[in-house]
């Protein structure tokens, strides 16, 4: 059978950078082997990099994104501990169903969809928490929230920030803005595969931990042993992932965080540009769009479903579909990573242009 | 920098198969894309020829073995249940920790590492336990023990059984057994780098689940519904390692079972034979032996660190340590998946008898 090509222009995964992809497939190393230490260890030095964060505790978690939210929650909330979620899109409202799985004490903040979160709000919703959660960039509306604001107001709790999609694409100098923990996914900006979760936490929320979380395979208390000296066996890494993660992250910090942000940027611009340009609207309130990913409202008259399944068939081209109630009225249009670039813009602008004039 | 070459013989991950590795490199198709969703489907089937069983519920779950055996506790039992758990090495003492996590009465029933689980004692320790838990093939101790005993004699109880080290390798029909749940690893015998962990549960061990589980990451009915007609996101999965497995199952089964298990055995028995006849004692107890992994006693004199490390620096061959106590006494070679020929066994018991004589 052929190999089916496809220009990833979806919530994620997009295409790996041609180097991540290359590291896939090298001679595997075993989990303990020096070469493959040496190569884990600069893994998470170059975290640290694109965190924007002295944190020693920043490593890949073994699992896709939502492993780390679940790794984040269950390393720091115990029973009856007060957590403040701000939710303004289904990563929002999946923190509150694992916050809730934790036994805390669940104060939720809500905002419509579409819409960034208000620090003011969020501060104010209660006197102490332990913890206040927020996504940084809502994958499901496209939508960016001040991070720093909570940061610089939040008083004795701990800040936890959702940076899936923003991690590599945007700014996010996690130390200077307060933020005490973040996850992230390996499959969005930083242009490598799905599978692992970037993870960061301070001293602040180290010493805060819960003792005896309530996940085993998530247990950083465990985890940090095979990272420290004594490289104590907890579960066998994903080596041949971790090996494409060093490679995606050596592709961003080689090209340098101001000039991939920058071409996140101005792809982004120049494809909401576009859109508008050809008289459709855009979803996410102005002022806090994401640059890698765009939500446009499908138009009056068009079948939401059978535009993507042409794109798909006809071009290779896979554009995500609206979350929830929004399935059929939204589209989800990312440039991530590698496909943060002019010809990907033109493409996608050219065929939805094509495909639409139908 | 030279890209270094490894013989992985220790106790997983082993070299993958060609297939498997070039499967990896593939163009990367999205989560939710119908050509990705046919590979994953048929995913689960091939797992479920290899595991023997008619399970609906067999699937690949994003993350190691040791996410599997998580998975297994966090979705069967509820505070206060009763589970009994056979421990004759690190992944029966490791069920233990995972099981009390869940708040559950935990009966352990206690063998010297190195000899097998007496399915009559496992059976005695309680009268009515929800579960009773069992490692058929002790990757620390390079052990197999008698799953089938204690499935004919289970009576109401739920059996779950870890085939980290033995699906692929060794006879396991699971179905036959009277197995309820399973879980494994993608990295030993399967011959698919580390990162996933095949899965299958019944309708009986289903019926009785857990509604609310304390994992949303591993939460297998929100799993199940992704898999289902409704294609319902979860989480992103790990699309290229699934490629990966898709891959390496087909292999497999191309191959075919009978063949695949014929080549363990023998190349396990070569091994094993070889070994005796350069003087050295086998570790785990005679008729109880694993030909996938073999675990010997280090010769007296000989430093066990500085084999492993000159079997490592000079021929590019990893074994692996013993575990716990037992770190410097024993080494724990495996001949899995691609590993599991002739060749490997005539270079690793080459390469031994050189560096010993040194």
């Amino acid at each position: 059978m052929p190999i089916p090509v496809r220009t990833l222009l979806g919530p994620g995964p997009s295409n790996p950078y041609p180097e991540a992809t290359e590291a896939l497939a090298r001679p595997l190393l075993g989990h303990l082997d020096p070469e493959f230490l040496h190569i884990l260890d600069e893994t998470c030095h170059r975290l640290r990099e694109v965190f924007g964060t002295a944190n020693a505790r920043t490593l890949p978690l073994s699992g896709t994104g939502s492993a780390g939210m679940e790794a984040a929650f269950v390393n720091t909330l115990d029973p009856g501990d007060v957590v403040v979620v701000a939710v303004n899109g289904l990563f929002g409202e999946r923190m509150v169903d694992i916050a809730g799985r934790c036994g805390a004490e669940v104060v939720r903040v809500d905002t419509p969809w579409g819409r960034p979160v208000d620090a003011e709000q969020v501060l104010a919703a209660h006197p102490a928490p332990k913890l206040i959660a927020v996504v940084h960039a809502e994958t499901s509306t496209g939508v960016i929230s001040d991070v720093s604001g909570i940061g610089a107001g939040k008083g004795e709790a701990l800040l936890l920030v959702d940076c899936v999609t923003s991690l590599g694409g945007i700014e996010l100098p996690i130390d200077d803005w307060g933020v005490d923990l973040a996850y992230s996914g390996s499959q969005k900006c930083l242009g490598v595969a799905p599978g692992l979760a970037p993870f960061t936490m301070n001293e602040r929320a180290w010493a805060r931990r819960v003792l005896a979380p309530r996940s085993w395979y998530l247990d950083l208390g465990m985890l940090g042993a095979y990272l420290g000296e004594g490289r104590k066996y907890h579960h066998t890494a994903p080596v041949a992932m971790i090996a494409s993660l060093h490679a995606g992250l050596g592709r961003v910090l080689d090209e340098g965080l101001p000039a991939v942000r920058a071409r996140h940027q101005a792809s982004g611009e120049a494809l909401q540009r576009g859109l508008q340009e050809m008289g459709l609207e855009l979803f996410a309130s102005e002022g806090s769009r994401l640059p890698q990913l765009t939500t446009v409202c499908v138009p009056d008259g068009a079948d939401a479903h059978a535009v993507r399944r042409q794109l798909l068939h006809d071009y290779g081209i896979e554009i995500g579909a609206g979350v929830g109630v929004w399935a059929d009225q939204v589209w989800r249009i990312g440039l991530m990573g590698y496909n943060a670039r002019p010809a990907v813009v033109t493409l996608i602008l050219g065929a939805l242009r094509e495909v639409l004039a139908r």
